[in-house]
């Protein structure tokens, strides 16, 4: 048996995970197997010198002469011992006869942690003495000998207060992290969801599983681009973001549906939840519309998602980019739960309130609200205070809260001036309760919305503090975000314009003839998959045209082209129509587990800074290996850097 | 369906593989997936804007309505067009009704390996104008609609002479020549290949797949490893070889049963047949020893064996590396033939034969010979004269070579000097025919060896260009090779050191004395997997006790042991006995295929000079983006050393 559902049992009494949302059921992993196409359990102790694993004895075993391999949980009073491996625990009785002084020797001097191998019977506990609580809880082993692979030092602290120790303490460790049932979880959920992945993509759809290069080019804008030095004199590979460019050049070769659990880099220095290195299942279709690649990939989550939880329905919802901002004030929204952005301009057409009077007096002027459920009953004065502070200090906004039970208008004077009407009005508009109150802004559309966006994020993470149950735990919301506009502004220059995305989204169909005219309007034919307010995933139609890519690159980009020389030759020589999807696989799979980091779906992450805490990654590197590769160090010169060495 | 046979006829078709043993049999790929656990063939055309692949199309299609993407290969008189897609050709018919002027002019005017959808109905071929030699050869489409969807500009040369060209300039077009059959059939193969490994190991025997970090710290000797600057002044990644420090870290973390399609990395600047990144097939387990590993290796193998070749036989021979030097005088030996090295200095105790005198008068002097079948016959004047000149180059020995039929003995007189009765002891020994040729050397134990097993493999070459049917083209011959020494002295400075393979190789059991003895002499539990004379794979058992493992890094390699303080204290803290091995896919597929380099098995190679002939990577880098990074280029300061920019 694989993950059976006891271990959910096992593990809440080792540690209490670091989550802030649902418990993993262990089951899981072995339902999902059972029904994989495979349908016979895997053999985990072929070629191996055991002949069980500790957890997987039962009453139906007794009797039998088993083999086992594990580690020393803990030790009672010299006469049991809880051994431990991957799939659970044992209780093993020491021998306490004469004849066996060896074997008790062994088993009562060991170490804690101590990997030891036992060979003995499989027996019934004796009556009153069964562990209801642990799968192996009706059995024991009378162990016959014992054998010490390797004695444990002293732990820096136990295995099972690992989730309870820092960050840095347990990168530190990793190795006895991963010992923890959680990372075992973790880390077998990933494998096995990664494998059905592999079994609908190339079983079931016919993808090619193909490896592309690491070492390659830069692109252009790569600034995010780790560097390699190559022997020759001032040539560098890099280390690309995506297998964006191999992708596209295996449709012109025919390679017709390609996908790789690919290996990327990108070097964004220090981010919370970012890997310098990361993973992403990477797909590409030719003769493919955007509906082809969102049923695949809704197929594809469908197919892959553990059994435990609830299946994934399908089709995915879909709002527009432009619908997205509105509603949600965000393109990735968080659809478990309502709070949506309402646009509330024509109540207060005639209103006295000076600043909503100002803002519906501009051009693009508007009134904006959420609504929070039972806010009057969750949310405290000073809750209020930090939001308008908050609005005023990151938007430049003024925040006006509602409060429709009219007793409770603290803290919000201007509020007196709303007329009844008005009131009413609001109400009707919002579908508010007695409780609710109401966090209305006014200004520019997108601003508006952006502040109300955050805002109902945090005061559902507010609710949330406070116990009420906005998201339910166990679900998972999926959505596409469609429609994104081709271009942007460039942050540095905004007469200058920059992919949204990247320069191989094409256009929107409808939207060509304004890439010769007002390129800022055309929409993309990119796509994003959001899951509970994360992005975990986007794509789109590529551009296989030759002279559109020119044009594009050339002409409203202004990037060097002969840089991507080679891409547009492949596009002159009978590319055909492609298009294509990346998934974020430790994003998604940090989801699915309900891990807070990435980190924790990842057997060796670097820290926030970049760091491999294990070993100290990166390192100092003497300076005749670096010869080879005709580079020095230019160490700064301030006097705040220190030398490394 | 998948690869059907026919492809093979149409492959012929289309162009000569440049290859040294056996043509693919295109059927394996169907084969092997219909027998595969999925059982069902992948679905092609889901999520497309086609109904139907170009190659599946058959008699039973007959009257349906069709939509095929594909290429132009080429066109009749305006009246047929050939379409292709990796499935497979099918033949066209253009209207020529005056209501369907339009569809003509574009399938007309389309030049070859454009991309066109065209729709139509499924009709029978006109009697006698079936093509029994195309699979799609008794039906044809009568077009409906057409539509260009990519016009293609002139190549700049044929797709079916691809593999006529110079590989540079199939690397250029990389592209183009990925839609070649035989590039189209190699990458598929190793898909399915890869896929089958998968469902062994994961989903038969509890393996979990778990991607390692790439950017790491140097390894001590690192020597051959890419450095990453990071944005901390002199401080570097390095990518690593190969996962060997973090698998043994998660058998450590309990991770009792690892495998990664792994991707390294090694520099070694220019060679042939090795690329600066590759991929292995990286295991480690726990618990486990030799013989597991190798009769899971061997398992993995037989299962993921493509169907069209004959069966894989298990368990392997196994030989040690002491009888692999004297049997065939290397350590990876070729046993698809024989011509063994046979030691026959007892023939000649009593010799006249000077140097066969002076060799066996010194302390470990031997006389070894190899027996070559047929050589009287195939052998030319000239060809024995380059052996000895060969000979007296590289290894400065003498080769005598032995007629036995007397009236041959053209070129060594000294053959003269041989008795009757040791010509009659040779011919028994060994078990020589009329028409062979013995070539005879002496010396050295290790350098006769050496040269009669460069002697062997070059004569067998000589034999199979003049024609003989030495080595089966059909037969994948495996062997083990073990009991390695786990040491050799240091090319350098002999006196000192260092590891046979990596210092984390365990010593044979009976060994462990030598270490503190004589620890030249100790065996180790290191065991390498030799296909057809390639190397395919290798791996240890390793060392799981902190002491010994400091003891040899410490005392016997004097490496700095600082740099593995990690993986020292992870010993010290329960490490599991555990080992492991890693196949070198690349390598492995190409020898599958039967392909002339693994260049024609990885889509994107790099040339032999570590270059991607296609994007030119490696590239020169703005010295600004050199700056986030702290390093500068050291431009070479010899005249001869142009800059690159």
């Amino acid at each position: 048996m694989y993950f059976p559902s006891w271990l959910s049992q096992l593990y809440k009494g080792l540690s209490r995970p670091i989550r802030r949302t649902t418990q993993p059921i262990w089951g899981s992993l072995y339902r999902s197997l059972v029904q994989s196409s495979q349908r016979t359990n895997p053999e985990f102790n072929s070629f191996a010198v055991r002949t069980n694993t500790c957890g997987e004895l039962r009453s139906s075993h007794l009797g039998q002469e088993v083999t086992l391999c594990g580690w020393i949980q803990y030790r009672r009073q010299n006469t049991f011992l809880v051994l431990r491996d991957f799939h659970g625990l044992v209780q093993v009785v020491i021998p306490q006869d004469e004849s066996a002084a060896s074997v008790k020797k062994i088993l009562c001097e060991a170490p804690v942690e101590s990997v030891v191998r036992v060979s003995g019977t499989v027996t019934s506990r004796p009556a009153g003495q069964e562990n209801p609580k642990m799968p192996t809880g009706k059995i024991e082993i009378k162990v016959k000998t014992a054998e010490l692979l390797n004695a444990c030092k002293k732990l820096p602290f136990e295995i099972k207060d690992f989730m309870k120790k820092t960050e840095a303490l347990r990168l530190q460790y990793r190795y006895l992290d991963l010992r923890s049932f959680q990372m075992q979880y973790n880390l077998r959920l990933r494998s096995q969801m990664v494998m059905k992945m592999r079994e609908y993509l190339c079983n079931l759809h016919g993808f090619v599983d193909i490896e592309t290069p690491t070492l390659f080019k830069r692109t252009p804008g790569g600034a995010k681009e780790f560097l390699v030095p190559s022997r020759e004199p001032g040539k560098f590979y890099s280390l690309p973001q995506s297998p964006q460019q191999f992708k596209q050049l295996l449709m012109v070769g025919g390679l017709d549906r390609y996908f790789q659990v690919a290996r990327c880099y990108r070097d964004e220095g220090s981010r919370p939840d970012r890997q310098p290195e990361f993973t992403q299942i990477d797909i590409e279709m030719s003769f493919v519309d955007q509906t082809g690649i969102q049923s695949l990939i809704e197929g594809l989550l469908q197919y892959s998602w553990p059994n435990d939880k609830d299946p994934v329905v399908v089709p995915f919802p879909t709002v527009t980019f432009t619908e997205a901002l509105a509603t949600y004030g965000t393109d990735k929204p968080d659809t478990r739960f309502g709070m949506k952005i309402i646009d509330i301009s024509d109540v207060f057409r005639n209103t006295e309130i000076g600043f909503l009077q100002d803002a519906l007096s501009k051009p693009h002027g508007t009134v904006k609200a959420i609504c929070i459920p039972e806010g009057a009953k969750y949310l405290k004065r000073k809750d209020i205070e930090s939001i308008r502070k908050f609005a005023a200090d990151h938007f430049n906004q003024e925040i006006l809260p509602v409060f429709l039970n009219a007793n409770r208008n603290w803290n919000s004077p201007v509020a007196n001036f709303i007329m009844e009407s008005q009131r009413l009005e609001l109400i009707r508009l919002m579908d508010t309760q007695e409780e609710d109150v109401v966090l209305l802004t006014a200004g520019e559309h997108s601003k508006a919305c952006s502040l109300l966006g955050k805002l109902r994020l945090e005061c559902a993470d507010l609710l949330e503090t406070r116990g009420m149950v906005l998201r339910d735990p166990t679900l998972f919301s999926f959505l596409w975000v469609v429609d994104f506009p081709l271009f942007l502004p460039k942050e540095e220059n905004p007469r200058e314009l920059e992919s949204a995305h990247h320069p191989f989204t094409a256009p929107h169909p409808s939207d060509i003839h304004l890439l010769y005219t007002e390129p800022k309007k055309a929409r993309s034919q990119h796509y994003d998959l959001v899951l509970n307010g994360n992005e975990i995933g986007g794509g789109s139609i590529r551009i296989h045209n030759a002279e559109l890519q020119r044009y594009i690159l050339a002409t409203l980009l202004k990037e060097d082209v002969k840089i991507l020389s080679h891409l547009l030759q492949a596009l002159d020589y009978g590319a055909p129509p492609h298009g294509g999807i990346a998934l974020g696989l430790d994003r998604l799979i940090c989801l699915v587990t309900g891990s807070p980091s990435i980190r924790d779906v990842i057997a060796f992450p670097k820290s926030f800074r970049g760091h491999d805490l294990m070993s100290n990654a990166p390192d100092s590197i003497p300076p005749e290996e670096l010869k080879p590769y005709h580079i020095r160090v230019s160490w700064p010169t301030d006097s705040k850097a220190e030398r490394a060495h």
